[in-house]
């Protein structure tokens, strides 16, 4: 069963590699998706950009025959009941909004916006028309994150009291070394911040490791205020590098996430995520996983004056054997979009959980700005 | 040059272990404290506590002549010019008192009070007498945040953006293990809590770091709700058993420390610290500091669905040298006190100091109860 | 505070070893027995036996006043509260007996009898006196087992479904290599056999570590029906030297434990066992224990032609930390015992459990004999 | 000289990746099976079942002419001198019988039938018939209990005393992880239960590498009481999932051997046996083996108390070489039962082989019920 599918912003990094060559093309390698007593489901993207010359490099590297510049005609051809958006943030709205107005089942990257407002329309007007929707939710597919929900579903944990996070790299500052990043991620004006880059994951993280998020407290700083971008030309960075949250979770556990594009990284990973229970402990990067249940936890004491008789980062902890083949995290959650549009398959990453994660945002600067603690409160749709 | 010392509440555990044995005693087996030019200081302690069979079987091991259980007696002697308060926080206040009234230099565990009021008395009762004053600071003066300071002063991080650190371990319940720490740690009514016990650290710790705290916010909350305490007893736990907090510093750095008596340690050591800075990052445990200078940081590029390239907690880390001797950190800080009562050396932890402490401590719960950042104001005395 | 102990039999190995040296003689080095606001407890030996020689030379070794050929004259001395026996066991219960009606507390080596009725009998005697009782069960103490029910303790292991256990190792015949053990234990007539031996240990091993027997189903037999003995003289061994047997336990798990003199240990220890539970598994030698819990349990597939992937004795295997110092399992118990005769301390471990060992090993013979199951009926006294 | 095997059930995980691939299709490769003086053996399978689809896809991927769905023109086809059956065991005897009386040559999986009176018939038909027949035993062919044969052969162990076998690993309930077995498994009404699938192997195991069976005793359980399925439904476990057995062998030695789906694995491999003897012991795995002959056997002493001095697991074993290479265990037995049928090569292991192992598995169940040993009585034919 053949689905079409508009891919828009298709030729961007996250476009090509992600969603298109390890998760569309990926899934036709494997013959499609299966579905039980049926035929599988065979993606049929049609690439589309504003670059005819980009567009046509990728299809023929690709071997694909669809192609286009002219995404109202793609929107009117009913060969493509799928519109996939992965344009940058600030002209994501308007490309979702006639998506939408054309009947097409969408499905976006994150931020779905850069303000709550403009988010909340977007869902209104799908579940107006009646549409399938979602937005990219891809950290809980990563195989490290995926082990701690596994943990908890198998009571580990006991009573979770706490998760703390470290999320961050250096990320140069563009004069001597070529920065990582583009410049607008460090510019408020173009809908940068790592705010609303990394609340946003936040927001369905917390959620499905442990509970959904009530209330934030977040310090948002600007670290290296002038920066060089991609011309060479100094620019000042008027968008936050840095943000130290704590998050109250539904049933009163506790979670602390630092995030920083200016911090050197001595971690197993670029995140790691502990989580501690009443019954044991967790800490997971992007892949691995590690526990410590309480009953090989050592006994630590607090002899500082001696030399240290515990590794304390190896006495008592376990790696979580992988026990499943983990497939690339988009690929996943575009199998599950797919055959929710095909199949009605179950898909809850929905648009109103894509305006959560702007609201968060949103509150995460305003705390910043206002010094104290915000509810997050219940979306009125 | 003998400098005779009441030694109040020598039979603690903290009393024994580190002001008596590793310090007074090991002062004396190094032959004291050398003078240029003079007579070494030869600190003569006098034990002093409640329980005569204590002090006569500590005296006796050590072979001490001098123990007594009448404060008063040892206060008015004349041949005792320091007195040292190692007791139980809620009654060290009217001792210090007593011994200032008595003309005696005062040396003091911390927290010097529980309370701010009570701990800015002490301060100004000392300096209407005029005697000398200190209190025990000797986190700084472990080797691993000696080396960060040593880095600090050497120029190495550039301007500081922010340090982060992790404190804590897993304290035992009590019922199926024994508990490392004592129950009245655990009750606020005994003057227990992590924050009053940790923020008094913190305090020295940050300005001697990087800068004074300005300003705090603070989420205290209580992981454990009940333990079982050395008697086998189950009993509420009503203070705090970890804090998640932020503080802002002089300058502008943020420091972001997380306290707790409920998580499994996957770090290097009970304590780290981590700095970064513009020119380059440090991580400290107690004893060991890596640097990352930013002519050595790796490359990090979000590529979370490939296996990671780079083991980032090696790549670019670096091990600081000891190059020198570090001596235990509570005898490096009192001969830095016997040399500033008897040779007036310089000695900037003072009774003012400890205040600072326990104000930091005050302001945490504050801020924690009202969910907001409180700036601290400078001390009148 | 003094107890006077007249030790029988004190000149063997256990009773010099275990029972002397490294539990008495070791209380004292150690100051006694505290009680918490009083005198600690000081034992005081009297060593009984047969050999005037042995008895001397033991004495004199270890500086001991007090030692004595004359059993009745000992026991009519008031100056010894307690006797306890490390005889063989077939002139235990005589010399028990005697100790009970001059009024003194007994406390003895297992078996307590060679068989049920002897046992009860004295346990009806002790209650009629109203002297207090106990047997030696010394592998509950060992850091291995002491270990496993403390993972029981903290719920580690779910609901237990099984037990498994194997015990010994290879006696030498005595021709080529002497034996390690005695004759007599290879000959039913003197009391020997490794059902007697070894049950009397299951018994209470299993009701502490899982439940109480409730049936048993065992297979003895004679390996090596020739053996040698100590004076180099061919022997008939008439008593079973492997058992193969299933137990099932109060609640409905099974254990399944063969002990042997006739195996060679490819094990980590001589003795081993297994905890299975729907939450994790334990694996316990004498002093290490090793966890799996169900979250690091590897995705064991039987592909028997392919070479084996996964190290199943490293891999989701983690070892239990000590956590606190296990002392002498023999000396536990004997410090708990002189509490109880002393202070009323709690000992639950009388002769009646002493009883049910001796039950359960002539059950045991039986199931053999007959070729079948059979319950344990609860003992009457 | 090509012969015709119709391979039915072939689609299943067994016959695919054992009989057909690992067996035919790598007997081809090698040039089929030499014959002295002859045209090599070169087997012609056509593949047999219910779905068209898959054998129309299994015959591609192997570029094999011939498949069929309908298995009587096959049996009517005399191109197919030999039938070998690897469907589920349900269904297994009335195709096994229709080969019969077709007149081919029988090759079966185990358990040649869910009950002794129809595997008995089975035998009879057969031998009426006069065709040839055989049925797989695959363990005693894996490297590892090959070698413990070698060992047999070579006089290695004296006496036979006694063998110990551990099988099992943990099968996940299907509910938080995907179990590794079908769910038919676990339900006797299918014709599940680890009884009726492992006891049909114990008997040949240890006919083969001790002496026959000539009585048991076994305890089935079922551990784990609902499970969940293939399509994620929750079901009862009906079938027994571990069983704990205990076997007389014909000279007198025991065989103690527990199988379980509920344990999880601190041994070499997932099947462990050591055999003890008067002059050595051996223990294997699938693939390794370790011996220790009685002259490096070490001198163990029990010594609870004392730190081990012997690492038992290593001290005085040492591992038996290969010395050959050993093919897939499936393949050499095909080689055999090929030869059997085209030169007349001996074949031991019969249909009433396999009739012997319903056999055992009928009493090992039995004597679980009525919880007493029973008698192997001589099968007639």
């Amino acid at each position: 069963m053949k689905v079409g599918v508009i891919m828009n912003g298709v030729t961007g990094r996250m476009g090509t590699n992600q969603h298109l060559v390890r998760s569309l093309l990926a899934i036709r390698r494997q013959g499609g998706i299966p579905i039980p007593g049926g035929e599988p489901i065979w993606p049929e993207p049609i690439l589309v950009g504003r670059s005819e010359a980009k567009l046509r490099a990728l299809a023929g590297e690709h071997d694909l025959p669809l192609w286009s510049t002219d995404l109202d005609a793609c929107l009117g051809d009913s060969r493509f009941p799928v519109y996939f958006d992965a344009q940058a943030t600030s002209v994501r709205v308007p490309a979702v909004q006639a998506a939408i107005e054309a009947g097409k089942h969408v499905y976006c990257e994150k931020p779905i916006a850069s303000d709550l407002g403009s988010a909340l329309d977007l869902v209104r007007q799908a579940q107006a028309v009646g549409v399938k929707h979602g937005v990219v939710q891809d950290k809980i597919f990563l195989p490290g994150l995926a082990k701690l929900r596994r943990l908890r579903d198998a009571g580990f944990f006991g009573r979770i009291l706490a998760l703390r996070g470290e999320f961050g790299y250096w990320v140069f500052e563009g004069d001597w070394q070529v920065a990582q990043r583009p410049a607008w991620n460090y510019r408020a004006e173009d809908g940068g911040g790592i705010v609303l880059d990394m609340f946003c994951h936040w927001n369905y993280v917390l959620a499905h490791l442990v509970a959904p998020v009530t209330a934030v407290s977040a310090t948002a700083v600007t670290h290296i205020p002038e920066r060089v971008d991609e011309a060479g030309k100094r620019y000042r960075a008027t968008a936050d590098d840095a943000a130290f949250a704590t998050f109250e979770l539904e049933g009163g556990a506790v979670a602390q996430l630092n995030s920083s594009w200016a911090t050197r990284v001595f971690r197993s990973d670029l995140l790691t995520l502990q989580i501690d229970g009443t019954e044991g402990s967790a800490v997971a990067g992007l892949r691995e996983c590690w526990v410590q249940h309480r009953t090989t936890t050592p006994r630590a004491v607090w002899n500082p004056d001696l030399p240290r008789e515990i590794d304390y980062q190896r006495a008592g902890w376990q790696e979580v054997p992988d026990n499943q083949v983990f497939e690339n995290a988009f690929k996943v959650q575009w199998k599950l979009f797919l055959r929710h549009v095909a199949c009605n398959g179950s898909f809850p990453w929905t648009l109103l959980e894509g305006a959560r994660g702007v609201q968060l945002a949103e509150l995460g600067l305003r705390s910043s700005r206002e010094r104290r603690w915000l509810a997050v409160p219940e979306l009125e749709v």
